[in-house]
């Protein structure tokens, strides 16, 4: 790691020790491929489905980074965060593997289902209100009664270094790659694809993919400054968090562009993608397919990795179905 | 072939025959493992993921066989049959390949999606009422009216033998098993797996699995002569069909058991694989499971290969869900 401008910058060895260290806790997951997708976008798409991970979201690689890479000293007080979800269950789940306790801040609207999974895991629930304020106070809280290690979501240069490695495994799962699309939230996802392609792969587009509901990313990255907001509202409940100072670094030094979708769109492409490749995705993982069927000019012709972030999905209320 | 009593029984060549003939037409699927499946039932499941076939489902297997098996002069008139749904697209994708003709006969109360997938690989469809005495009579007219040649659903030694192929790959794709369980309708995927284990590995049990309110498979099982219904209702729409005689003389010959599940299990057991496994089945695919999950002593311990037998569902009705 490298200390810039008072931020811990993960580097490429980081990432690969991290690959090395989370090995025996999580899926080198499937790279697969829809004739009918590649026929309706005019691009060759590689759906690298991390909705098969451990705990159902490529943020059990980061998480169990974190987890797996504290001191026996430190591990003994336990983790603890905040996350909208998947981050929460993925935490739990390392930290369980590693039998450490686990602290987890979850807004109150988080889908039922994320929470039973963090309870299932082990991991305790403290609820707050659904914005990024609340989140901050009620985590305070709780990181003070608990002195448990703070593993940020994605703000943290061990997170980065292991959602990394999905992208070092797409790249050696493709032959050649011209561009990866991944969905941006606070950025965790996106900017490990950005740590490990810029050195091994540096000729690959890195393109983001956001909800027009809660598109602060793509706003700070038109205006060359984080933007946030506070309690965004989209169906894509994984990306309504914001960018924060290591993931910005990484967004605006190596992304491309970030193209957004609206909720119509990504619900859309979510059903299709249920329907057409048989496998279950959460909406946040749509929005990526969604804006390449809206921008088909980009990516026709070119061979696209799609990252497929999760599948962690409340089977009893389905966006196109009107309970 | 061999000629038994009046029928034409395919042999263990007629299955390595078809599977030559259909490879380029075909995925060989993947085979699926899930920790919380095998901790939930105790027993080592190997889910043979036929959802992830073309056209979404085993029956593309037996239908290309029939199809590309043809002469010449008989591809030319086309062919024609009766379904309750999968194996019409399938017929339809497998004529759409060589460029012939396929008629149809659907009971109205099929899915949509199938119809608009017949239609989508340009099939004709004429609806019938949802009964086995509607359906026949209809289909009598359209094969009077087009000459195609009939292929069968499954009481048909072609479509038997591409079955078979299926349970070829699960014995190649796996380190031996114990049992294979797949759901039976009209017998013709349990047929098939009957004619290449008891062939290539008969020390397998066969396991079908039938819903409780179609349950005619299991009566002539216990009778020890075929029953039938007349318009079963089960949520499991791919069962509703009866044994015939071909599918009856594998099944009486090989079967080991017939287990059932009532209509709440099915649906538990289709909603569960969703959230775990993340792939979408149709709801006649989870009977194979609902009945593992109840019988958890027949299966404990044991090495169990899963047949999900396809993935084309309406998404806009999901059973779970009350619209």
């Amino acid at each position: 790691m490298k200390d810039v401008a008072d931020m811990i910058i993960p580097t490429l060895d980081d990432m690969l020790a991290a690959h090395e260290r989370i090995k025996p806790h999580i899926h080198r997951t499937p790279v697969l491929t829809s004739s009918y997708f590649n026929d309706l976008s005019g691009a060759e798409l590689f759906f690298k489905c991390e909705n098969f991970q451990k705990a159902g979201a490529f943020k059990v690689r980061g998480a169990s980074n974190a987890v797996f890479g504290l001191s026996e000293e430190d591990a003994d007080k336990g983790v603890c965060t905040h996350s909208s979800g998947n981050h929460a269950l993925s935490l739990s789940y390392a930290a369980g593997r590693r039998g450490i306790p686990c602290n987890v801040v979850m807004p109150r609207t988080a889908p039922q289902a994320k929470k039973d999974a963090v309870r299932g895991y082990g991991g305790t629930i403290t609820e707050c209100e659904p914005s990024t304020t609340s989140r901050e106070a009620v985590f305070a809280e709780v990181q003070a009664a608990t002195g448990g290690n703070f593993v940020h979501p994605y703000n943290d240069p061990r997170v980065i270094a292991g959602q990394g490695t999905c992208s070092r495994e797409l790249m050696e799962q493709t032959d050649g790659l011209d561009m990866v699309i991944a969905p941006i939230g606070g950025g965790g996802m996106i900017s490990g694809t950005c740590l490990t392609l810029s050195n091994i792969a540096p000729e690959v587009k890195i393109i983001a993919a956001e909800p027009e509901q809660a598109d602060d990313a793509y706003r700070s990255f038109k205006a060359g400054h984080i933007i946030a907001d506070d309690a965004p509202n989209t169906i894509a409940d994984g990306l309504k968090v914001p960018l924060k100072d290591l993931t910005w670094h990484f967004v605006s030094n190596h992304v491309t562009d970030i193209l957004t979708a609206s909720e119509d769109e990504i619900i859309a492409a979510m059903k299709l993608t249920w329907q057409r490749m048989k496998i279950v995705i959460e909406a946040s993982c749509a929005v990526p397919l969604a804006t390449i069927l809206k921008n088909k000019d980009t990516f026709a012709g070119k061979r696209v990795g799609v990252i497929i972030t999760g599948g962690n999905v409340d089977m009893d209320t389905l966006p196109w179905i009107k309970g």
